[in-house]
């Protein structure tokens, strides 16, 4: 199993905006960014079923901003920080300062 | 006939990053941002339907990113400015930044 993500050319603002129009993503999003080394997707908001959560990361790596990888038995992530903020100067950082703190 | 507008208190991100979602809002967005003066909401976007202009200014009302009221037969609109970059700092600037001078 491998999974597909834009090339930092193709991220569409459209489709990062929607991504962050959920509060859910926002979440996993600011957990990622407060993550030193990539984290297993499970991980991530234990509240929410896992299929939402698989949605969840779908909609995240097809905008662009999370990209998914195999580990073992694992789905991996980690926040694309450098592409986002090389496409969107600011974006990222003016959204994250308003995601409460979990 | 009324416009019902939030608070800015009553401003989310959620929706302000969905209404910003849409490539023709954002385009609002932007001519609005460029404008000194409030603008009718017919003068914007004249490519697309009546309904579909409408739709978009209810979305961005709604989200609380644009103002509208009534001036004789004519609907006005002025951008929010104040309101999202005191709620969101640094959010328009960075969207508007990547939204291409029509």
């Amino acid at each position: 199993m491998t999974f597909e993500h834009p090339d930092r050319d193709d991220i569409d603002l459209s489709a990062v905006l929607h991504a962050l129009s959920d509060p859910q993503r926002r979440g996993i999003v600011a957990e990622l960014a407060r993550s030193e080394e990539p984290r297993p997707c499970g991980s991530f908001a234990p509240d929410i079923t896992k299929s939402t959560r698989t949605h969840h990361f779908r909609v995240l790596r097809e905008a662009g901003l999370v990209e998914q990888w195999k580990e073992g038995t694992s789905k991996m992530s980690r926040l694309r920080r450098d592409d986002i903020d090389a496409k969107f100067p600011g974006l990222l950082d003016s959204v994250l300062s308003s995601v409460p703190v979990a």
